[in-house]
């Protein structure tokens, strides 16, 4: 196994590549390497390079950079709101949505979050990781938590929203054909042209959304609401069930 | 909340069903219940009831059953072969598989399973516990670990197998077009007969099937090889999002 370390620095075959404590640590102390072993590196923009440990010292140490292995490939454009949950679920989260190859993430609090602060530079470094595990050359960026309200004020325009409907709540709601029911999700997604936008995913706490949220999403006319499924899912079972769903449907997942 | 329980007895209005040391412990240390309050039961067969805490000892208990208040819903009669994975992510898969409605869940042992002695009972525990939180008026089995050539020898008459083949050994098989690669999952699903069969999904461990192995599965004529996408995904984020998107494609996430 030829470890792949994400380097947010310029590749160029023949350069030297800084590598951080983390990495040196990782690569000396976990992985048992050495000056000589082989690398990859990759850095979201240049592609993936074949690299080799130069020196590993106590803090840090360098890589030699060698031929490009990869070409950085095209990737949709598919940003990940979330209501942030409680630390085990948040971190499966950030974790599975990089896996299913997001390109954003975004902690949106609505009324019922019940989530302890968020360490978002913790979250950054798990997206790191599964990125370098997944095999993907980008890592998804994590940012700022957002309000409900202000993110669907400020939407920007001409991207979707797959809204994750869960209901739960007993009541009509206009939008979703029969008794405010969401359609189901892989129908909806099928209806959708499938090149003609960007698209963002909204999932919710492990309390649902309340009903004036769900009021307020299903009115705006840039969204639309999906099931899945007759179960009451967890939260991060939500993500990875919606972001599969995605990208099978739409996304890079079509291609064999 | 109304807790959930699920119980391992005959449900009928007006009759008692006994607690167990466990679920009495749950009622009345971690939620605080009492004689009087509100519960759910369910069996796996005759639906759920409404009833009440009778009585809560130090060890046991009793309920009192009342009305039915749900009938048991047919469901997909969909088996996850899942090759075991470390304690964590194993979890994950007995959760989450819950979660999205399988009925039988087994480990088949492959040559790249590195994977704890399993602990069944355990495992049992956790999806009980999935399928009271989940709102399903069942509960998947667990069943015994099994070597996949004996599962394949052995396979039932109808069933239909998708398998998750996550290649990653560079090599050329007959079976899935192009270069041996499989089919992306929806266009293989897509082109089933919906009603005609039951169904199993088939993931494999951390390190993949073996070219041997996924030329065996291959060869199968009860079976259809499907990819996941261009990223690598971990062996419970692939049980998740197989599981998934074989419910919105053919089992009970089509209706609404």
């Amino acid at each position: 196994m030829i470890p792949r370390l994400y380097i947010d620095a310029g590749l160029e075959p023949g350069a030297a590549a800084p590598l951080s404590d983390a990495q040196a640590h990782y690569l000396k102390n976990v992985l048992r390497r050495a000056p000589g072993d082989a690398l990859h590196l990759f850095n979201g923009r240049d592609g993936e390079f074949a690299a080799e440990i130069a020196e590993l010292k106590k803090r840090g140490g360098v890589a030699a950079i060698g031929e490009k292995t990869r070409a950085q490939p095209p990737e949709p454009d598919l940003v990940l709101y979330f209501a942030p949950v409680k630390r085990g679920p948040l971190e499966t989260i950030i974790q599975k949505a990089t896996e299913l190859g997001v390109a954003a993430l975004r902690p949106v609090i609505t009324e019922r979050v019940v989530a302890p602060k968020l360490n978002l530079d913790r979250l950054r470094a798990i997206a790191v990781e599964a990125a370098e595990q997944s095999g993907r050359l980008s890592v998804p960026s994590v940012d700022e938590p957002i309000k409900l309200a202000r993110l669907l004020e400020g939407w920007p325009a001409g991207r979707r929203l797959l809204f994750c409907d869960e209901a739960g709540d007993d009541e009509t709601l206009e939008w979703g054909g029969e008794e405010g029911r969401a359609a189901p999700l892989l129908d909806g997604l099928k209806s959708e042209d499938s090149s003609a936008h960007d698209w963002a995913v909204l999932t919710g706490p492990e309390g649902g959304f309340t009903p004036a949220e769900r009021r307020l999403i299903r009115a705006q006319n840039f969204g639309m609401a999906a099931s899945l499924g007759p179960r009451i899912l967890r939260a991060d079972t939500a993500v990875i069930a919606a972001l599969a769903l995605w990208q099978a449907a739409l996304g890079d997942w079509r291609r064999g």
